[in-house]
């Protein structure tokens, strides 16, 4: 028995490569007393944890050399010596890339596995769900009948950014790489039309499913994709910038929007957002979520790949569009 | 007795040159039945105007090749056939680079000349002085204590914004080129500190300026100062885009900012306007600022060139670093 931990060996440049990362076993830690033993279940994989691994100042601190890789996960209490958790509680926190983990708690919360299926706590109903319905909602504030485009479309944020925004009875467009996600977001998922980035049409393919323009436009990809929905806007549009995935592997320079004073033609704005800063309003996102995957209105798609061993290539599936839904590691 | 015009002979790639425009003398117009003859007395050159010239889509439509070019004025009621302006009323509006122009009125309103002397109506209590106020006051929303950043300092908008930005209780930085224009803006105008672009030091010395990181900036240039700016963002912060003067004259394409990532690690929001959206309120504005003008806490700084003829050179000196405060040309 022991506790596999991937620890971050050295800072990738570009894509991480095996000698990223370093896979070590140790002893399982020990509860001390108002502490819980958490056996890690289902690891949440996330674009964000790239930016994790650079040494740049940003929302948060970088991983350190020689640290367990930083992550969302699923754990299962295994020995309490808290007051409040039992063996055999889930919590939600981040628990990072490692088997075991003691704690006291804090930065962590019981969900209810009769919920819903524990990787839902990492998509839908968790960071990838809240940064959507936060990002779409409180800065996005779409209105009924305004077109809504969204990058990333098939993926853990973009899916649902795309469905709320149909319940908000807007017209939805995705973007995705390939019929299978294009078809997946429009069969599936009810959005109006999706974009195929990879057909080489984006221009006109985008000009097509935005006949009205693009009133708000949820950024998961930056680049090229970015740069075009700006020549696109509607006045006083709204741009979320939520992430860059085209952009988190660069070994250049990251391509600014060359397009941006569109901004100013359109009076429009274009706005960061980080899921934490709507930490207290968690409760009020899953509940409203539970409702309509309850309803039929709201569908959750993990991709769930196993074993621990595995985290350095199935981390990779992120950047080469190989997935669909929210990407999770069974431990 | 004649209508000097000057009018867009073809579109300039880069900077305007000589011919760029055709100066036409044309018979004086005569004014219809409800219709006053103005005679201009100043004309105003803005960047913008720079941006009118090119066949694109923004937020007014390009000047016509063959028609006079458009400009803000001031002009003079010399004949009436309509029923409230009388001869000697002083009216601003767009009557472009001409002598002379009949109009029924509308797009313009009448000042009261002992207010201000007339190139102010131009500036500090027209288009540049509403563009600032109201980027800074409705955008920029600036807290005492805060730190504001502006480019373009010594110029129209800037030199407004900054001093506003004082009245407001921030710390004001502000960026221009050369000794002689940061002296004015901190000797002058009250402004804490000054940048000189020119200095070749702008990332040093924006940190030394700006200790406590930038919360509001203001831009009216693009290029290099809006991406460095960009890597000094505080939490929440907000950057006008007001302008790109750096780009405006460019042959190839637009450097867009390849820092905008920071809008997210600092959920910060990036927000294009055109002051025409706040016309209903420019009654508001010119009675704030003209009381902090008898205060004596706004200044109002006007360059006056002579002579409709010299309408392209004096333009140009918008671009060449060379005035300071509101370029007006005198009929």
């Amino acid at each position: 028995m022991s506790n596999t931990q991937i620890k971050l060996a050295q800072r990738p440049v570009g894509l991480p490569t095996a000698d990223t990362f370093n896979i070590e076993k140790n002893p399982i830690p020990v509860p001390a007393e108002g502490e819980v033993l958490l056996k890690t279940k289902f690891i949440s994989l996330d674009p964000a944890m790239r930016g994790w691994m650079n040494d740049a100042r940003s929302y948060i601190p970088p991983v350190g050399i020689g640290e367990v890789m930083r992550a969302g996960t699923v754990s299962e209490v295994v020995e309490s010596k808290h007051g409040k958790y039992r063996v055999g509680d889930i919590l939600v926190g981040n628990a990072g890339v490692q088997e075991y983990i003691t704690t006291d708690g804090r930065g962590y919360h019981s969900v209810d596995p009769k919920l819903a299926p524990l990787p839902v706590f990492l998509g839908t109903l968790g960071m990838p769900g809240f940064t959507g319905y936060f990002g779409l909602m409180r800065i996005g504030e779409p209105k009924a009948g305004e077109t809504v485009l969204v990058s990333g479309a098939a993926g853990a944020v973009g899916s649902i950014v795309g469905q709320i925004a149909k319940i908000k009875g807007c017209r939805v467009v995705g973007i995705a790489g390939g019929k299978a996600k294009c078809d997946y977001i429009v069969n599936e998922l009810g959005f109006d039309a999706a974009i195929d980035y990879k057909a080489g049409n984006l221009r006109a393919d985008m000009k097509a499913a935005c006949p009205k323009g693009i009133d708000v436009y949820f950024d998961n990809v930056g680049g090229e994709i970015l740069d075009l929905a700006l020549t696109r806007l509607n006045m006083h549009a709204r741009i979320i910038i939520c992430g860059a995935i085209s952009q988190y592997n660069n070994t250049t320079p990251v391509k600014g929007p060359a397009n941006y004073l569109s901004l100013l033609v359109s009076r429009a704005k274009m706005q960061g957002m980080v899921v934490f800063d709507y930490a207290k309003d968690y409760g009020i996102a899953a509940q409203e979520m539970a409702g309509w995957m309850q309803e039929g209105k709201l569908k959750s798609r993990e991709d769930v790949y196993e074993g621990i061993e595995n985290f350095h290539e199935t981390f990779l599936r992120l950047f080469s569009g190989e997935k669909m839904g929210k990407l999770v590691l069974k431990v």
